[in-house]
């Protein structure tokens, strides 16, 4: 099977289960766990950020960021078609209650006027707006990359309305390997980041949040209460410092086989790519073909090639470590035989 | 003064004072005042529901609809522009934990394919669909009368998902009026409706919420929680009996006067309708004018007349009973003469 | 029938009635009724606190006071058998996020020692203390007035820590006629402080939260919330100031009622006063009769007298305006008959 | 440094390590994660339950349970002393909306007549009953044994009161050692149980939770939400089940560990035993020696032996597999020599 349903699915590298194998542990609820705490501070390092957590997962970090910048009653924006709003089973409001109030961005990227618009004003009928969320890149634009100049606009726009804003990197290093600079120049435009380390980095299990020391401090308790307190989370922790040493720049070879399976789809018959593959992930709508993302991506699966959809006439293929380009040679083949 | 900013100014008439003063009450907690109980069951009878509860307002109709039909995490269907998601302060994240999903109608009224489409699926990632919500008529659509057939639509597709539909019919009146139908026939497309007594109706205080026994049991509940359960509440109860006998036929009027004063302003240069004016609100675009709509307010503040604002571009005029032909008539002499 | 449940069951005087009858009004959430402006400076200005706002209930107070001072995830100080802790349907955890720490107090007051115990240090596992919260006189340890000793030393100890003190003063103006002492002298041990307009003061529909401007400002927006803005509300404010001008010195009569009833009671046989009967409520335990108190409570029904229950073996009798002297002996005699 | 503070701090074993070297592993949020799936499995049959659940720790089940459990506005009975009440950061009310209602137990166990008296009746004023909390061992009453004919008692009243019950049962193998039952005989008189692979088993991370069947897919939602999907959680999971088949019956030696160094405490001047050290918990008053409890763990920690504290008074030593019968004599010989 040729698995491209998400990036998600990759597999820890011999090096990460090693590193799993020999980690020096201890109790990370008592900060007692030296491997976690180096990831940490790796991470806040890379980041330019004062502090940073490890946590379970990106919703968790996407979570924690909203319970410790919001209260009750808050509004926050995001984009429409964001992972946070769509993606998180409504945690933002079954949990920290605060509404969303969403954008339509174009490619991923919300307007800075729109945002400013939809900050509210002190209004007795309103909820304040209490963060801004931004996606980079922005999973169901395609995995598009949201440009920095956008996201300083936007920036200043919050600092001005003393709005804290928030990163949603899950996917921050394709962003920044597709912009070619140090995710910290992408950070910058931020109060708060988490990125993930199981996806494109391929590490097991594990999401970083970043942000000022007073920041993490709340933090830590919020995933207290959310039960991401670990253990000898060393075990895991272990595999996304593997990650960020040594799967980073790789992200170029998935971008080229992105770019590559988006020019051989380009070719096939009632195939459409709909998105600009800026990094690891093609969109493709197959309407045409007369079959619904579902019955499209069964069929692939009856032929080895796994895909996701998106609605019910996008599917999505995402390359990631455990991909290569012949898989991505013969994914072509299989629909082109079809 | 001309004070158009809202139907809710609207004064308790003499006959609702002398109501007023007059009503036999009792501790309404224990369920022992008699004027309350007439009023819900008048109420609940007018829309041929089983049982209705008094609260003391709109929003409190609205978020005890939210709470008794939801769970924390589920998802509810509004549309964008819609009262229960921009002027309730974020009420429905911040105390039921439901997150709002927007669709942008038409003339108030949602397309029901577009509600179709925005029903979860079971998926791990999405909450759970838990109530549709209907505004009719449409305050910030420009007191828009959502149709019939557009409202029988969406709860067939509300039935099938086994998904309830609330109606915030603040102005349900102004709709039944300008549909020439009794309002059980609109309320009859949902599962649970609110009316104000003190918008056109002129009450001065109070709205209802209805539905099934098993509901308003709930409701009742959920009232207590959020501080609407009153002791001897007949005394503004009987101003809202007053107001459903005696103030509902005449809603015709303030949309006779909303007609008369929307085709003036449409002959005055610089000024927009930009709404069909189906009922009593009237909304115009004064950007031509070089003005914000703030600054246009002030200026009609400062000449004796009284509006509000919808964003940065449009100004709201609402007719109601305390304003006359007369007041009409000399609104549109004063903003000619700007 | 001698309606001894509750002084909320009061009915409105002939003032009062009058006072609704001829209120001048305006729409209260524009902050334009005049009567509602006029009832909330009394009461600050009683209180001795910069500002109040009038609100529908003791419990929409109480549960603003909590939406106000605290966030989710904080705990809140409470005695084992407040009202906020039994009465409220479980709100201050349901809306506000909090969890109640109760400590069991004497006669309803918390010994301060207990109280200092129980706040949390900066703890990962624990919720932080938001809030401590007294209530004055106290309804389930039967009407008790907290000394004003009481008070000051969990106010000095609140404040030590930061952490506000709100009273559920809902019966406050026993508390201040039994004390002799005007209720800003109670008021002052506390940050804000909540009380009913509608039990034994008499009026139909309200109460009153009381604090800083800046507290009061954000409590209307809470209000705004919950469903509690109201628009011609001087209707049942002006009923509030009547209360307020009125009714307050006559308080002193309940409170001879009560202790002529308790000590008729003390005299039957099989009946036990539980209480001190500082004000208007007399406990008692009926269970030597070998009768629950709901069958005792059936019984003395089917005899012209109402009484409430607390738990199985507890009787509650409160004494109001509607309850003269001469019911107070029928009911004694009735009771001897038994 | 012997560390007795808590049995969370054990380090995976040699073959727990090598079991998350080899782990098979796959994307768990799509379920195909078949060291997970092995692991729920294996925990399922051995609860004696229909499916299971792993989770990132002891308060996400905790979490999990109540959250699938409850709706907002409902009361959960738990013990005063409870995990779920004092270590869970007040979670149980700022996610899940609820609120506590406590018993005081006798060595951890509730009284049933008073779990019986503390479940609400059908009153507008009180939340409803929603769970029902057990905790065995009872951490803060010392590793108490909760008796089987406690929980089966506790057990009939909340089911014939419709009621769930809960086990926190994050110690429930040393409970289950204690009383020599396979951990099903225990789990039969709850619905939903939560136990820990981290504490006494020795396993890096992770708890499970486990019920029925459409429990357990509704707790996978919420543990998405909490930010609980993890991807190859095989890597954590394999160690867990190396936990599951290697550390359960030698938690006994643990238990004998704890009744030595129980045995020796009670032979030094000064350090009273204060419970009866059922597992492996001993709880220590240090009072007589005119101590705090933080200033005799600093006094400890400065010879080499680390506890945790329960207040001022109290000291906790925990034993668990990385403390040896030496330890424990060294142990107490640095008491005595204090």
């Amino acid at each position: 099977m040729i698995d491209l349903r998400s990036d998600t699915v990759t597999k820890p590298t011999a090096e990460m289960r090693k590193a799993a194998y020999e980690a020096e542990v201890g109790d990370d609820v008592y900060n007692e766990d030296p491997t976690v705490n180096k990831l940490e501070e790796k991470a806040a390092e890379m980041l330019g950020k004062e502090a940073a957590l490890f946590v379970t997962s990106g919703t968790q970090g996407n979570q924690i960021a909203v319970l410790t910048h919001c209260r009750i009653g808050n509004e926050i924006i995001v984009e429409e078609n964001s992972h946070i709003f769509n993606y998180e089973g409504a945690a933002i409001s079954a949990f920290a209650g605060v509404q969303p109030r969403t954008i339509r961005g174009v490619r991923g990227a919300m307007n800075p006027a729109d945002v400013e618009a939809a900050i509210q004003e002190d209004d007795i009928h309103a909820g304040e707006t209490g963060l801004i969320c931004i996606e980079n890149t922005h999973n169901r634009a395609g995995g598009a990359v949201v440009s920095l100049e956008n996201m300083e606009e936007i920036y200043k726009i919050a600092s001005k309305n003393h709005i804290p804003v928030h990163l949603d990197g899950a996917r921050l290093f394709n962003a920044a390997v597709a912009l070619q600079r140090p995710v910290k120049d992408i950070a910058k435009y931020t109060d708060t980041v988490q990125f993930c380390l199981s996806k494109g980095l391929g590490a097991p299990v594990g999401s970083i949040i970043a942000g000022s020391e007073v920041f993490v401090k709340q933090a830590r308790k919020w995933r207290k209460r959310l039960g991401g307190g670990m253990r000898q989370a060393g075990i895991i922790a272990a595999p996304g410092l593997v990650a960020l040493q040594t799967m980073v720049e790789r992200l170029a070879i998935d971008h080229k086989n992105a770019r590559k399976l988006a020019d051989g789809l380009m070719n096939i018959n009632g195939i459409k790519v709909v998105n600009q593959v800026d990094t690891n992930i093609i969109l493709v709508d197959v309407s045409e073909r007369g079959l619904t993302s579902n019955q499209f991506a069964q069929l692939l699966k009856e032929n080895g090639v796994l895909v996701s959809t998106f609605g019910p006439q996008l599917v999505r293929f995402t390359t990631h470590y455990d991909v290569s380009v012949e898989s991505i040679e013969k994914t072509l083949q299989i629909i082109k035989d079809l």
